[in-house]
């Protein structure tokens, strides 16, 4: 594996890497880490691989690592959001997958170019939606089309976060309030696509409508920090999607909560080990990531017993794990990818446009 | 205290009579239960008062009453929505002051008609907005109001419930379904109205505008049982109100957090002892009923020492103790009034009116 | 009921009249509220009952009050330990029957002269070890009773406080650590009874032995602040009882976790209105005070639906429930009585002695 | 890295694999997984190390590591408890450090030995007591070393489990209830001497005296399965430690509570992303990991921000972090190292013989 960005200073660079190295099917070797190659060369020594291989740029990378056996088979791109497309493009074009990190692009006009060089490329691209790789998310997601809460009525999913209450300082809040970098949404790019992908994710039911309320709360920003949108599903289902990362103290507070008929269904993000099941006959379940009625799907992605606590990191490494095993030519259904990428592209460019234009409700796109 | 409503099978006709008679400042000891003489009578005999005082219709009780030297000094309405007017119009008239349920009314026109007899009569109406009564709730009020958070910037209010999840079964039910009782709001006349009533009493802010998306969720059913609606408050801060009664498995989840610029504050129903504060210098604090930092509005409201759990009947003798306080000729400046009352029904109507619209933003009269 | 004790500045003294008169079977109408007549009818005015019917002594009122078409018929003891004995052997001497807050009496001798007077007298005592009256702990008790973990292995029950985590000082302090009005026991005969109570309440089984470690962790305290006690039940099964009044930031703790064969049940005070099932299958099951699955102990004692929390104050309502029932010439199966009430006192009497002479494991007579 | 143990089945093979290996400090290239060759060579494949390097013994490890450039520069020893002594014995002749999973040893005995050989030896030695890895629990260990709770007075550690409520089944649980292969401590030995140690490091307070009462609950269980032991500490402070496996439910649930004159703390390992904190003012605090309060030690071993879980194993990984520093002449005051794994040992040893023998209160070898 190669790495796009990740250079000093960044957060998911170095996340990747864990998950991508966690379950030893991956490894970091190469990478463009970044622009400045003294920083590019920097990089490599914190992620301690040799510093032959921290290019200048991506053409030099792709040139070097072919020339090698133990070249690099895939990128993953972690750069800010506008730098997704190009990365993707050269990466695709060098002849190896991509594993990027959410948004896909920093516009809808990107993804769809992307789209379009993934299936004439006919290779494998990932998208870390990271939430999906929680055990307990995907056993929702298989309890929900096994029938556990009936036909789909209601959804709620809320991503609450405070640490752009202020005027960003920083590296991480920098790139994401510049629309040159992050693209045309802030808190929605950043956050909401996770919320979005997370609730069709689990329901199984894809997003047809919405109503979007998005607002730049702190003064001077020029992108929303703040997200209201209500919500259709394709069976009628109602739904509530917040994002906000001005509510000063939450932290990571992803939470979703899915109704049907017959049950509910809710779990937190930063309690991740266990949700709530809602049964039709009035019992209450705390489902634990120990239980013996977790199906493949969760349980096949734990790597401990019950009460040792996983967490951000292994969820993320169950990505990539899927990853792998399409770079293997397995099936791996629940792995993001393509379609899942332009999606999220498709939610945040019809939501600020709807919210800029005062649109009420209006169509998502299939 | 008179009961007019309340007769057997009732579940709030109760709870008036353990809240009133709590601090034994009031004293249930007359009724008009049931339009039925003989339920009005088995009421009596439920509620342990002397049966001659179960009367069969208003005049009679308010003549009766009247001619005793120890009869009743005011009644407490606790029918289905559509006999709050008339039943306060007679108690008015016979001068009695009023507690009545919530919403004030089962329509705007008559809270306005309801507003304009309290002003003439010049007598205290008291309306129970129970969840104000919960002594942490005014404490976040206190500490709001005091800057604790600063200038506000976001509410997010929730009340989840999921008894109504199935078309309606029973007493409690089946009166909140008809409009010809429950009046123009299923769901936001039942628990929307608490949450609007709570937005604005702990946040010490109006609400100025709002963006009401209401469904019958059940097949069949004629009023709302499912509402989303977005909030603008008179300082420009943002708000989001969801309530439900088809979330299978949810109890009575009242949920609020408010966030300001510099801190922020949640507390739940169901677990009403503490609220959690995230301060300015990042600490996450745990405010707990028995805590010296508890100010007056709280701290003279509890009854038993921290950690001794206090729970739904003891906020709602709290609202029945401030009343005790007016009745006394005392000031009790949290007591939900008649303005609290007209102003939930102004809500009420005015998001019932823009969801069939579909209007987008409207706003909503001060 | 007339109420002995509870004048200026006590705590329990209000909680039993709000129990006593929660479900409006029982009045406070009468009382010896202090040995103190002054104090006695300055409680009067705070109970809001006629002054007359505060007095002096307890011959006073007893003689008062028979005299009187509408006097009392039963005592509430709710004084410091050491006049629980006086004050039920005058009562039961004119007749009437008794409710005692606990432990029983001071001393072990006073209990077993007390339960003597009660066999004579004929008349109920009961007892408030209010922690029994919560729903949720007589639904425990049921389920285990019906084998819901098989046959018990393990109790570890706790009841940590720190509200005197540092020298005495106000009214409620000053006399638990005083042994001429507490008795032998101090935190062991405030809190670590209802602990022991709670544990064979829940289990159904005895303690048959016991190995105590009591000491007084604050300097110059000569009572017990703090108790570590092992516990052998009659089946085998095994024990933990921790009771503390020094843990700092403790309010009132109490838990208790159930361990059988087959399953595991556990509950904690301040959050009362639920417990935790594991069950057989491996499912843990949160039960609510709203489930349909629950018994006619739990169901029968809850007033309000599922999510609307009761606590404390309603906890001990079901107690006098009971004892109103018992009055009335009904079963009432689960009041506490003069068994329970003499079985705190042993254990109490059996712990300290054993500490002092750090005697090991000891028997618990029957 | 070379692993001794771990072999096809394991549990903690494969965790101290991800451990070692997540800071990229470390890597595992060779083993002897099992002795048996053909299992060796199976994990080796697991593992995805070069299957050269999965030898059937250890001098075979020893001799053809030594011999590659690229040889293992310490042993990982992963194998049930009888294998540690031997194992770290031949590394040590070998000239190679050791991590060993705990207990030490499987006597005490033994534990004496490996001390001798690993002073004679000059060579580093980690013990994997995982839960001192936890930034938060070296939060709290930080802020009690200053002051934060005053003089300690009181500990209550708990560390239930229900896995082992049956006769056991499978690999894991077969050599815990072997002495043979366990050593003369079953739960105390697998768990209990976790919470021994975790108590002592949080604290900063050495145990002194115990009393132990420990059983083999399972029948025909030929090992302690529930222990309950009382501490006194190095400065009086009284203690309390439980160790359960067979608490039908419980998963992994070690817990400490500390109290001290004017504060207390505690935690959860289930919840290990923060604690909470009593403060001599009466303020209850959340201490998250995202907090800005935390000192370096705490800070310096998280990997995320905050609201993004980290769990066991990356607090596992702190302790490789750990060894890795001490690898290269770094301090690393908080690893565990031999004396604590001895003390651990001394624990076990004086609790299993002072149980067997009810000796009451005994000392414990400093």
């Amino acid at each position: 594996m190669g790495m796009i960005g990740g250079g000093p200073g960044a957060f998911i660079g170095p996340v990747h890497r864990f998950a991508a190295e966690l379950d030893r099917e991956i490894e970091l070797v190469a990478g463009v880490f970044s622009s400045d190659p003294d920083r590019s060369r920097a990089a490599a020594g914190q992620y301690r691989i040799d510093p032959e291989r921290a290019y200048p740029d991506l053409p030099t990378m792709f040139a070097a690592e072919k020339a090698r056996a133990d070249g690099i088979d895939f990128v993953s791109i972690v750069t800010p959001n506008h730098n997704h497309l190009p990365s993707a493009r050269a990466a695709l074009a060098a002849g190896l997958p991509v594993m990027t990190d959410k948004p896909l692009t920093a516009t809808l006009a990107e993804a769809q170019e992307l789209a379009g060089l993934v299936a004439t490329a006919g290779l494998p691209l990932g998208v870390t939606f990271t939430y999906t790789g929680y055990p307990l998310v995907r056993e929702m997601k298989a309890r929900i089309a096994a029938g556990a809460i009936g036909p789909l009525r209601k959804v709620v999913v809320e991503y609450p976060q405070g640490w752009l209450s202020q005027p960003a300082e920083g590296k991480q809040a920098e790139w994401r309030v510049d629309p040159a970098r992050a693209g045309a949404g802030g808190c929605i790019g950043d956050i909401g696509v996770h919320a979005f992908n997370l609730s069709e994710f689990v329901t199984g039911q894809k997003v047809t409508r919405l109503l979007a309320d998005l607002a730049a709360v702190v003064p001077g920003r020029a992108l929303d920090d703040d997200c209201s949108i209500l919500l259709r599903f394709a069976n009628g289902a109602r739904g509530v999607l917040l994002a906000s990362q001005i509510e000063v103290g939450e932290l990571n507070g992803l939470r979703i909560r899915c109704y049907g008929e017959f049950g509910g269904i809710s779990w937190k993000q930063e309690e991740p080990n266990s949700f709530t099941q809602h049964h039709a006959d009035g019992r209450t379940e705390i489902v634990r990531a120990a239980d013996a009625s977790l199906g493949p799907w969760a349980a096949g992605r734990t790597r401990t017993p019950g009460g040792h606590p996983e967490g951000y990191l292994e969820a993320f490494a169950n990505i990539y794990r899927d990853f792998a095993a399409v770079l293997r030519g397995e099936d791996a259904p629940l792995l993001p990818g393509i379609a899942e990428g332009l999606r999220g592209m498709t939610f945040i460019d019809t939501a600020v446009r709807a919210s800029a234009a005062n649109a009420g409700w209006v169509d998502l796109a299939d």
